[in-house]
Formats: structure tokens, C-alpha cells, sequence
């Protein structure tokens, strides 16, 4: 029996010294408790998200000092360690022309990196590199097949589990590096290569983000993957908060243990560093549990959102060097579940909740602040806008404009959307802004993930603020982290249940009056699912299939609606001209202001910012879309959709 | 001989009917003019930079459509089409899991698509992938490596010239796609492969964008390629400009043949669409020109870089539809340019120029401001900040703070730092947005990239705009273009000559009064070229470079300084308090604001945004970097620099 630990460990990016620390304690713990492997997560040195720091020599440089000093650190001790990290081969291009730089791991042992027979290098390399999503790796990677084309030879003659002898035991022990053991969309399958070559047990070192509904996921592929094989499956993923600039992801970890029948042994938990200890019998590809671990996971889906951010948010804030926080708060749900969100991590002293009212605030959204703030016992202001936007008002609104060659005189007016505009910047970038500098500390955005797909904010204005903490949650997720929120973390009410049943609104005009029932023209029930089909549907939705499902009557069930949208619109015309006047926003404005956008924090399948990656340019429609809507517009009925279903 | 027709036409992302009718029009044309063989260039019908919307369905439907009418559009005629162009296959997977994509090209005669017999594909694919810079080619398309990696095939096999009739004469026409050509880091080389096989005329169909040298390049490698080979080349670039959101990118055509012995037959101008017509003898393998086409190739960088900003600044300007401009004029030398920039393409009734100016803003900047505004004719106007800056100042600074539970009372304070930015987001998101809703247009933003660099700016203040048109020019850069503005497009002077030598200064504190000979902590002649070895050095160079460069007293010469270091520090101390100073904030600050950041407009081989991708995260130094540190502030000399040299 050979003793494993997988480390699940945070790695911090960019920072080679840090994450290397962090594996010489494990290393230093792991042999005071006898264990004979010890495994570590992908990149664990350099961490994986960091942009294009890949191309800095001195930075991977540094990551290979850090590599031989762990494998430095095996000397005269009984432990094999194995940990994923970078290395680089600067007497070879990659393909864009810098050092050649590989996704690898080092299997250490005695002092030494162990070579690898069939790639002749002392580590081993990622063959399946994915470049989807948040992933570049193939922009920053050579991989093991196209180290097979450079040598002209077969894939998976590269590809081999190693032949270890671990305390005296023969080990015949397969590493993959995440992706690899993802393969059901390549033409290569690197889990059954190395089943076919006698691994009797295979690690998959990992750097993989939280996604709502990632896990179920990945235990139904392993166990799967596992069983077919009859080999036993140790998977290890890494904790902490990494980012490509506008997109932030947790890892959440969650390190787990398959048995040659794809049974789970064991699990660790999300979202915290732990190690979990299990044994090996070689000859029998048996596993068992070393040490026994309590496993809190969390089982709706709120509850993972909710957890996943409030882990993430303090090493955020971290991040920043930001201590203290000021929100806005005007009553409404986003800016009360931001509040609360943010009042459950950080100290009382360190949060101001503003409400910055002007005429236009209904005396109700105004107390629902004040209830808010005492509620969650942070600090209190209200300060009005209307001086400052009764004195821009007076500057702009009829400034004249002198003639001169080849131009007339011009007197210039502030619209009334101007002036919706003027009040929504007055508020973040006058005054959040100075309170936020006054206070020590930086201000929230608080849009939601619909607000964001159409651009329901007013640039400079609501759009600003460090973070967009609920940037990648559709307002019906917004609601359940409330009650979350309140429910779970508090135990008793903090967002006041005003802020969950009022009318959502930006109170910035009289037709937007809460009290009389008006607010934002966006139909959450239904805008939610419409937008939702077009970001984060696996087949990306585009007016096409969105008019094909509606000639078809299947709308309701592709979307997900509990309702009809006749409920909602009148007449096709009315339904098309909402579809028309919401695609044009995502396309235009939207993705206009989402160049200028904080930062979110990516929780679904497909976050704004760097998941999410579009151009600006004028909205699409095909032919078809075209076709149909005439046809739709001119009542014609029966065999309205001729275009190819989406899956 | 063949008569053969390079057109070099503008193509617009994503909207594939619009540029399918210029090619069914260039068709046309091409017809009636004789031609028998005409080429379009790479991906001219989806575009190129559209973000993900490769992934929707309908989208690609849709191109698929207009594949099949240009492939029609040649029933009944003497025409060989050959264009670059998406192709999908529904029945695949790419790596993704979604239908698998090709960057492809169709030859298309009497109205069917040819099927190359090696692929048995009716389109040809390309094999080199760009996965750099601005290029994620890896996570749209499926390549033809992969394809014999899947195929379990040498990929040199899938890879060959069309055996052609046209017009009865038989041609051995090899197509590549952009990348396929420049393929010095690669292990594959197509062109060799093609050579092998025969070909007697290569195309290459590219979607080039416009950078810096890159045409020079270009010609050096396509040369040696076409001379080694003895095989006559056609180059067919696009124009138009296209954007990945936050990088605006221009497509400058510049379409060339080079015959089998490496030189230049013909090139067509830059920036506009054009056509090109050679003549090929396939046996001989002899290229001659057809139409005689005048060159005016810009010989400057700096004409370069301005050609490319005045072709790209309209059709930004028509993609957000925006009709005016306002741009706020300090009578400094960045919104000087950027506006004689604006104003030498927009009519003088749809530019307004501002100054927005506070106590420190001196008599001096204030009258260059006017001047220019006269010089250049536009709108002029003059609105104070003081005002309102002494409104927030009245607002939040000695605003108390109540107590309460777990937290004591408390009174803010608007420190010296806070009042600049005050001011900075006053000028920008209270006034010069209000003023370009009242006006009818957007407001700009006049940063250069050294600011850009290290966030010298306010966040929602002069960092804010729609356009950050100088975003990707060194400040060297800025005058340069300034210079060449009032020489080459104006003939006169429009910036004031006083915009030029004054001090450069953000005017927001007595510490920064330009008659005082005060301003910017940046010395621009040294800082310039320090962000330039950071972000655009091709080995990209850390701290730990440049103090290597500066113990072995090589500084000057890596980073390209007519002058010593030593003349701008006084001693050491105070070069490493300087270096750490900013490269903190380019690693933190700057990366933060360039997360929220208008686009810019690259010119460069590396521009922020798409093109240059970072995290957030703490600033990197080495160990190497630690070592050297100490070494030089204990003033040891001699052998100070242990760590491997940098290229």
C-alpha cells in the first residue's frame, strides 16, 4: 500500500514564491505524517490566469528556481512529489515565437526530476489544451501533440504512465493535467492511452474554476471514465481567486477520490485549503480512505453562488488593497443583496451605505434604505444630488454656442434621458466617488447580469465601481441570494422585505415612479430567460431561433418560462419589437459599456469580460431572421419556421 | 496566360450580407473586365474579429447562405472565384464540443464549389493557427493539423495545390490563409509543402491588421519565401477596421505580387479598397502586371501611424453612431493632437472643444486652449469647475458619521489627492458628458500610452471617453503626430507651437503650475522608453532586466536613450525608488483602470486591451531581482549581474 496526500492548496498567480512556500510546508508536513506521494494542483507555482505574464523571461525564469528547489527538497527523504507548474525550453520557439513554454508537472524524487522515457524531458506535458471560455492555453502553451507533429511521430507514443518505485512498491502511475481527462470533444482520448499501458492508478492535477453545476458534472465524467477503465482516479484542484483582468474566478477546490469502479471514496470540501490522504494498492487498482473527512457541500444552487462569493469577495477586496466600502443604496433589491453581501465579510466599521436622493426618490425606497443600513448595522448617510444637478443644469441647458466659419450659432438643451443621465453619474462619480476617497476605500457597482446584457445603466454612473459583485447573476438569482442571505448567513432580516416585493426601478424620472407602481421597462420573468439564451445557452440563441421557437409555440419551453409571452405582449408586433429593441442594446449600447465595465465575478457557465468575448458592431440578423418576421408580421400561420432547429 | 484579380475590399465583421454584395459586386465587375481567376482575401464574408459569435448557429447558417450565392454567382461564366471564408460541419465536434468550424477558402467554378481530393472537403482550411496578440484563431477553428492528427494522417498529406482548368489552361494553384505564410515558428511549413507538390502560383488570402512595420516584414519574409521557392506569390489583404471590443484594429490591404524570384510586381495602396491585376504563365511560372497602379506608400512612421488614424477614426465614429464631438482642451499637448486629429475629419459644426478649468489652471494653458480652437475652427467653449467641486467639497469633507453598534463616530476628510480627483471627474462625468448629451455627441479620451501605462489619469475623469483615439501612441509618439498634423494634413499651424514646449501637467494642484516650470512626476523621454521595454519588448522585460541592463551600464543602449540615467538620478537609490514607483503601477493601479478603460486604437505591435492581456495581481519581482537589488544599494560593484541575459 503506498500512502497519497492531495494537497489542495491556494495558489496565488503570478506570485512563483508565494504558491512555492506554500508547497515546501506541505512538503515539510506531508513527510513528518508518513506520506510516500504527495500531490499537488496544475500550475501551482505560477498559477494559471495571468495574462500574458507568460512572456516575461525573468518571471519563468524565477518559476523554474522555485521548481528546483521543490525537487531539491525531495533529497534524502522517503516522498515522491508530484505537483503541476511551468517549464519552458528556450533553445526552442513556441508558436509565437517566445520560449516554448509547457502546461507540465515534475514527478520528484531524491533530489531529482524524474525523466520521462518516451518525451525525454524531466517532466510531463498537457496534451489537450482547452481555448474556450476564460482559457487561452493554447495561446500560451505547447502541447504533447504538437510535439508530436514537430518529432513526426504518433500522439500517443508521447504519452505513458510513469514506472515509479515509490518505498520499495511499483507504482505504475498516469498524470494528467485537467483538460486531458475532459476529452470527449477531442479526437484524443490521453485517460485511455495510459489505460491501455498498465497505469494502475492516474492523478488529474487541476486548475479549475467554480462554475454553478461544474461538480455534478465532472463526478458524472470521472465516474464514468473510471469505471470503463477500471482504474482508480485521484483528482486535486487548487483554492483561491484568480482573474484575467475583467473576469474573476473561485477555485473551489473540491479535490475528490474515484475508485476503479468510479465510486467517489472521497471528497474534500469547496473553498478551503485541506489535504485528503488515501492509500494505493498498485497491483490491485484498490484505493482506500486514509483519513476520514467531513464533506459540507453545499446543495442548492444559491447556496454554491452564495458561497462561491463569499469567498471570493475578501480576497478580492484584498486584491485591491481595498479596506473600506461604500455603497449606494436606493432601496431597491441589488443595491440591499450588494449591501448584505458585503456587510457579511466585512466588520461593521468598514461599510457606508449612501442613499443619494433627488426629487424623484419615493419617501418608501428612501426608508427601505434606512431600514437596510440599521439592519445590517453599517454606517448611514444621505446626501442629496439635487444642487449639484440643478447646477449642471444651469451650466449646459442653454449654453450658446458663438457661430463662426462654416458654423452656425447653436444653443444647447439637456433632454429629459440627458438628464436621467446626469443625475445616475452625479451620484457614483461625484459623490460615491468622494465619499469612497473621504471614507478610505472604493464603491460597488451593483448591476445585475440583465442590467449588464442591454446596458441598463448609465456609463460613469451606476455602470462604475471597483466590482460588479452580482455582475454574473440573472436578477431571479439576485432575489434567491437575498433570501439566502437573510435566511442562511444572518438568520433573520437584513434586506428588508420592502427591497423583494417593490417594483424594480431606477427612480430618475416621474415615469418611473415606484410608489405608482412604475419602474425599469425590463420584464425580469422574462427578460431574465430571453437574455440568458442569447449569453449563456450552450448553442448561442440569436433572433432567429428566438422568432423559430416563437412561430413554433415552443418559446415557453425553450426558455424555461412558467407563462406564455402572449401574457405579456399584445400582438406578435409588440413581441418583436421588444426582441428587435433588446438585441439591439446587447449588440450596441451593451457591449459598449461593457469595454468600460468593473469587473465581475464569474459564477455561471459564461460570465461578461474575458468568458464572454464579443466585438463591437451593429446587431446581426440573418436572412432567414428577415423572412420570418415578414411572414410573422404579415399573419401568415402554418410552416412559419423554415430554418434548421437548434439542438 | 491568366488573367488574374486581387480584390482588395473592406469587409465588416460580422455582417456577412453586406459583404457578400461587394464580392458579388467586385464579380461583376471582374467579369465584364475579363478576368478569368479572382481572389478575395481571408474570411471576407463573417469577418474576422467577432468575438464569439462564431458560436451561434444561426450566425453561421447564415454565412453558409452567402457561400452558396457567390458559389452560384460564377454559373454560367468564365470565372474562377477563389475567397476566404468560414465553413462549418454540423456533424463535428470542434474542440469546444460546439459544430466544428474552419478559417477556410472556397474555389468555386460554374457555379459548384470544387472538392479538394486530398481533404474530400468542398473548401480548403488553413493549417497555422495565430494564437497571439490580438488572435485567438485556436478557439474558433479547427485546423488542419488537428484534422491529420484525427485523420491519423501526416498533415502534409491533407495539403496541396488545386489542379485547375481555366479558361482551358492549366494551373497548379496553391491557396494559403494569412498565417499559413509566416511560418518561421512553426514545425509545418506549407508553402515548402505546396512547392513540393508542383505549385506553379501561390495565393495568399489574409485579414491582416495594420501595424507599425509589419508591411516592411512582410516583404522581407514573403520575398526570401517566393526567391527560395522560385514560386510567384499573391498577396490579398482586406480593408476596414475591426475590434475585439477593446482593441479597435485597422486592415490596411496594401495587397502585393511577388514573382518566383522575390520581387515586388505590384502592391496596392494602403487603406482603400482597390483591385490588382497580374498575369500568370502556369508553366512558366511568370507573373506580369496587368494594370499599372501608382504606390503612395506613407514613408514615416509617424505618416503611417496618422494615415491609419484617420482612415480608422470615421468608421469607428459611424459604428457608434456618433455625429459630434466634444473633447476637453487643457491646452496641453495630448487633446491638442487629439483634437486637430478629429477636427482634420469631422466638419467644424460637429466639434466642440471645452476648457473646464479650476483655480490652478494658469492664463497660459487657458489662451493655447482658445487658440487652437480658433486655429482649428471648431466650437469653443469655457465652463468652471469651481463651482461645483466647492459643492461635493461642502458635501463630504467634515461630514459626520454616526456611531453605532460596533463601530465609533466619525468625520471625513477630502485629503489634497482626493481634491484633484474631484476635480478630474467633475471636468469629465459631470460637465463633458452633460455637454456631449446637450451637443448631440460623445466626449473623448485624450490619454497616451505611457499615461495609459501606469493609470496616470482619474477613473471616471479624463481616463473616461468612448474613444481613447492616442491610447496606443508614446507620448514621443504625440508629438510627433501633432508635428505631422500641422505640416502634412494642415498645412499650417492648428496646434499652437506654445502646446508643444510647454511643460506637460494636470494642472490639478500648485504643484503642477506649468509657469512655474511645474508638471507630470513622468519624464517622458526616459519613462517612454522604460514602459515601452515592459509592454512592447518582445522578450518582455521585468525589474529585473532593467537593473540588469543598468549594473552592466547598458541601460541607455537596450532602451534606446540618447542620454545617460544617471543625468535624470542622482544616485542609485533614487533610480530603483523611480523603477518600483511605476512598475508598481502599471502592475496594479494601471492594470485596475485599464480593466475599465475606453477602446483604443493599436498601432502598435502591442496594444493594451485584447492585444496585450494582464491580470490583476501584486507586482512581480524575481529572486534574481531581490539579489541584484541588494547588491547595488550595498554599492558593491563589479560582476553585479548574475542573471542570464536577456535577448
Amino acid at each position: 500500500m503506498i500512502a497519497i496526500r492531495l494537497a489542495q492548496i491556494e495558489v496565488e498567480p503570478g506570485l512563483p514564491g508565494r504558491n512555492a512556500a506554500r508547497v515546501l510546508q506541505a512538503l515539510e508536513v506531508a513527510i513528518r505524517d508518513g506520506i510516500s506521494l504527495l500531490v499537488l494542483p496544475e500550475l501551482c507555482i505560477p498559477g494559471y490566469l495571468i495574462g500574458d505574464a507568460w512572456e516575461r523571461p525573468a518571471f519563468l525564469q524565477d518559476c523554474q528556481t522555485w521548481n528546483q528547489r521543490l525537487i531539491e527538497a525531495t533529497s534524502d527523504t522517503q516522498l515522491t512529489l508530484v505537483f503541476g507548474t511551468v517549464s519552458f525550453d528556450s533553445t526552442r520557439k513556441g508558436e509565437d515565437g517566445r520560449w516554448r513554454r509547457y502546461n507540465s508537472y515534475i514527478v520528484a524524487q531524491d533530489g531529482k526530476a524524474l525523466v520521462q522515457p518516451v518525451l525525454g524531458m524531466p517532466y510531463g506535458i498537457k496534451t489537450l489544451l482547452p481555448n474556450y471560455r476564460e482559457f487561452d492555453d493554447g495561446r500560451y502553451f505547447y502541447d504533447l501533440r504538437k510535439l508530436a507533429l514537430e518529432r513526426d511521430c504518433a500522439w500517443s507514443k508521447l504519452l505513458a504512465p510513469w514506472d515509479l518505485t515509490i518505498q520499495g512498491q511499483n507504482l505504475k502511475l498516469g498524470v494528467l493535467l485537467c483538460e486531458d481527462s475532459w476529452d470527449d470533444d477531442y479526437a484524443q482520448r490521453p485517460l485511455q492511452v495510459l489505460a491501455d499501458k498498465g497505469t494502475q492508478l492516474v492523478l488529474n492535477l487541476s486548475a479549475s474554476p467554480f462554475t454553478t453545476g461544474k461538480n455534478g458534472k465532472r463526478n458524472r465524467l470521472f465516474t464514468e471514465k473510471a469505471r470503463a477503465l477500471a482504474l482508480p482516479l485521484a483528482y486535486v484542484n487548487c483554492t483561491g481567486v484568480q482573474n484575467n483582468g475583467k473576469s474573476f474566478f473561485s477555485f473551489d477546490g473540491h479535490s475528490t477520490v474515484y475508485d476503479a469502479t468510479g465510486t467517489i471514496v472521497a471528497e474534500l470540501p469547496a473553498f478551503q485549503e485541506a489535504s485528503l490522504d488515501f492509500q494505493c494498492m498498485p497491483s490491485t487498482r484498490s484505493v482506500g480512505l486514509l483519513s476520514a473527512k467531513a464533506i459540507s457541500r453545499p446543495s442548492t444552487e444559491v447556496a454554491q453562488i452564495g458561497t462561491a462569493l463569499r469567498y471570493a469577495l475578501p480576497k478580492i477586496l484584498a486584491l485591491f488593497r481595498i479596506e473600506r466600502v461604500v455603497i449606494a443604496v436606493s432601496g431597491g433589491i441589488d443595491s440591499a443583496v450588494a449591501a448584505a453581501l458585503y456587510g457579511s465579510i466585512l466588520p461593521s466599521d468598514r461599510l457606508l451605505l449612501a442613499n443619494l436622493p433627488s426629487r424623484y426618490n419615493s419617501p418608501t425606497t428612501i426608508a427601505l434604505a434606512q431600514t437596510l443600513a440599521t439592519q445590517l448595522g453599517a454606517y448611514y448617510t444621505s446626501l442629496s444630488i439635487e444642487d449639484s444637478v440643478a447646477l449642471t443644469r444651469s451650466q449646459i441647458d442653454g449654453l450658446h454656442l458663438p457661430a463662426g466659419a462654416g458654423r452656425p450659432g447653436r444653443q444647447l438643451r439637456l433632454e429629459a434621458l440627458a438628464l436621467e443621465n446626469v443625475q445616475a453619474r452625479d451620484r457614483a462619480s461625484r459623490l460615491q466617488a468622494a465619499l469612497a476617497s473621504a471614507f478610505g476605500g472604493a464603491f460597488t457597482c451593483n448591476a445585475n447580469k440583465a442590467e449588464a446584457t442591454v446596458g441598463y445603466s448609465t456609463l460613469y454612473g451606476d455602470h462604475g465601481g471597483f466590482l460588479a459583485v452580482l455582475g454574473d447573476l440573472w436578477k431571479h438569482q439576485v432575489y434567491a441570494l437575498g433570501h439566502w442571505l437573510n435566511e442562511q448567513v444572518y438568520g433573520r432580516e437584513v434586506i428588508p422585505s420592502g427591497s423583494f416585493s417593490i417594483v424594480p426601478s431606477a427612480e430618475l424620472s416621474t415615469a418611473q415612479a415606484v410608489d405608482e407602481g412604475k419602474g425599469d421597462p425590463l420584464i425580469y420573468p422574462y427578460h431574465d430567460r430571453l437574455f440568458h439564451a442569447w449569453v449563456q445557452r450552450w448553442q448561442r440563441a440569436t433572433p432567429e431561433d428566438i422568432l423559430c421557437w416563437y412561430a413554433n409555440q415552443t418559446l415557453s419551453q425553450e426558455l424555461g418560462l412558467d407563462f406564455s409571452v402572449d401574457s405579456i405582449f399584445p400582438d406578435v408586433q409588440a413581441f418583436i419589437a421588444d426582441l428587435e429593441r433588446w438585441w439591439e442594446l446587447y449588440c450596441g449600447m451593451g457591449a459598449i459599456k461593457r469595454v468600460q465595465s468593473p469587473p465581475n465575478l464569474v459564477i455561471s457557465s459564461r460570465g461578461f469580460g474575458f468568458d464572454h468575448r464579443e466585438h463591437l458592431g451593429p446587431a446581426f440578423y440573418s436572412q432567414n431572421y428577415h423572412v420570418l418576421r415578414a411572414r410573422l408580421l404579415s399573419s401568415k400561420p402554418a410552416a412559419m419556421c423554415q430554418v434548421t432547429k437548434i439542438e
